[in-house]
Parts: C-alpha cells; sequence; structure tokens
C-alpha cells in the first residue's frame, strides 16, 4: 500500500520528517505521496489563533529542545525561524502544484531547509521564486498559476480532506483509512504500509 | 546516570510505558526511579479541566487508536476504562509511599492493568486495597498512611517539582535536566543516560 505524507510547512517536526520521508519509503519499498495542507484552519477550528508550542509555552520550550536533539541525531541544522510559526500558505500552494510532479519533493525539503535552517522567510514570493529558480523551474508561471482560484480552492479542499480523515496535526501519515500522527510515527506507518 | 520515570494513573501512554520502563531500564544497565505525580493541577493552570483527549475529539479518536496499536505490539491487554480520565490521587499517595520501596513498581503495574485492561475503578479504596493485599502488603496500614496530611503534602511537592523541572505531560522521563516526553521517547531517555 501507499504512504501519504501530510505536512504544514509551519510545523517543526514536519522539517526532520520531510528531509528523511522519501529514503525511507524508498528503504522500505513502499510508494510515497506528499500531500501539503493547512494546519491554520484546523487549529482554528479548536480556539487556537496561534501554534500551541506558543500557546503552552512549557510544551514550547520542550519541542524545541527535542528537536534540536532529533534533528543533531539526523545531521540536520536546526536555527531559529525568523518567526514562529510562519506563514506557509504560499509556499503550500506551490508544492500543491508539485505534489504529484517531479520537483515536489525537492521543492518542499528546499522550502523546509529555508525555514529552520536558513533563517528565511518562506512566506516572501521572491523567496520561494529563488528555489522555484534553483529547481530549473519556470518560477513566474508557477507562481501566476499557484495564485490562480482553482488553485487556492484546491488547497482549501485538501485541507477538508485532511479533516475528514481524521489529521488534527503535523506531519501526519496516512496508510489507506490508518492514521499516523508525528515524525517518530513514520517507521510505524511503512511498516503498516507493508503488511 | 539515573533516568526518572515520571507518571500520572490516569495517563493512556503512561500505561505501556510503565509496563516495559524497569525491563527496558535493566537492560540498557541504567539505575531507574520511580515518581508518581498528578498532571490535573498542571492542566488546570492550562485552562484545561479534563483530558486534551477528551477536549480535541479529533486527537482523542487517534489516541485510542495509536494506543490499541501500542498495547497489540507490546503484548498488553487495553480495554475501554470504566471512566476517563479516572481520578488517580489515591492510588498516586501509595505509589508515593512505595517510589523508593520494593514494591513500588509492582503496585503501579497493577495499578495501570486495573484501569487500562481490568475495567476496575482505581478511585476505589477497595481496588487500590485489593491491589496492596496481593503483593501481601498491609493494606489498611498503607492506606492510613497515605491520607495522612504529610503523605499528601508529599505528592503536591512532587507535582510542583515536575513543574519547576518542566514537565508538562506523561509520561515523562528526565535524566538530569534533560526532558523527554512520551512512552515513545523512553528509549531515547536511557541512551541519553548512558552517553
Amino acid at each position: 500500500m501507499k504512504v501519504e505524507f501530510w505536512y504544514e510547512f509551519a510545523s517543526t517536526y514536519s522539517y526532520p520528517a520531510a528531509m528523511r520521508v522519501e529514503a525511507a519509503a524508498k528503504a522500505a519499498d513502499v510508494e510515497l505521496l506528499w500531500r501539503p495542507f493547512l494546519l491554520g484552519p484546523i487549529f482554528g477550528s479548536q480556539g487556537w489563533n496561534d501554534s500551541p508550542f506558543n500557546i503552552y509555552p512549557a510544551k514550547g520550550k520542550y519541542m524545541w529542545r527535542d528537536m534540536a536533539r532529533i534533528c543533531e541525531a539526523q545531521g540536520l541544522a536546526l536555527k531559529e525561524p525568523v518567526r514562529f510559526p510562519q506563514n506557509g500558505l504560499k509556499a503550500a500552494r506551490l508544492a500543491l502544484l508539485g505534489q504529484d510532479e517531479d520537483w515536489g519533493a525537492a521543492f518542499t525539503r528546499r522550502v523546509y531547509l529555508a525555514n529552520f535552517s536558513e533563517q528565511k522567510d518562506i512566506s516572501e514570493e521572491t523567496v520561494l521564486s529563488g528555489i522555484l529558480s534553483s529547481l530549473g523551474l519556470d518560477a513566474p508561471a508557477l507562481l501566476t498559476q499557484s495564485n490562480e482560484p482553482t488553485n487556492k480552492e484546491r488547497l482549501k479542499a485538501q485541507t477538508e480532506e485532511a479533516i475528514v480523515r481524521g489529521i488534527f496535526g503535523a506531519p501526519s501519515f496516512l496508510v489507506g483509512d490508518e492514521l499516523f500522527w508525528g515524525n517518530d510515527r513514520l517507521e510505524a506507518a511503512l511498516e503498516w504500509a507493508k503488511r
């Protein structure tokens, strides 16, 4: 079975997950689908207008320490983002265009690196444009396409699909109807896909 | 270094953690300390008067499914508790008496089994008394001792210590000042203790 990787660009634990999910799926011989979505509407419906890591300071303090350990173990750089959480809306609209294309995975990884290791503002079109160009893509055309009403609606629909299928946080992995939440459940999701 | 296992009897993920922590610590050759505390005051200070798994239904639904997978993999029975969360105050007061005694670990495991596998009400003194007796202990004496003001105050102080040391959920593991949150961080905590 396939594993679907559901992610949000503002999500901290989605960063180490995004950086390792492709290699892990390949090693497990499991097909991988990339599925960007937005946590904002989900958190908003729970009464949160900010990241729970900001709302609950003890949890936030722990998360950054836990992320530091995880990134170190994975050989990933981690630097304090220019703000937390960043607005990943435009990046998600672009990732949606690429989710079933060759470039979607590489674009996604570059955006996470920009956010969590390069201290770039991923809400800026110049940053996203630079990433697209570095991948040999037609940045102006993709930016225009990403801002078209049909694409905006498609991202809303994908976020709605996430809610309907039980997703409440990121990263999440879906294997059919079976939901796994968190970077630390990637291995369990791949095991499930192989059953 | 030692690893401290901080747990709350109402906490679902503390159940599989409590059932495996002793063997895991032994295998890693790490000394283990059992530290019962209360999540109620911590959650209350965050504005929650119920388990977050009840407050946020999608998270709760996922947690029970995740628990089922974890318990199955660990060979543990899991049955819907008589209520969730159960009131673990009296059990915690008893566990506190035993935390540095020979019987504390066994008592803790029996209480978790009563809660999550035997559908017993762990707030009832008869249930706790039965567990103590089955371990060959003087149940009436321990119950009396557990309800003495000094022991009640000691549990409050231990919960206060948890907060001061950054704990915000259960189970948590402390290796010196280094905090690990969640059943799935037990291995990382033991690795840290061996560094």
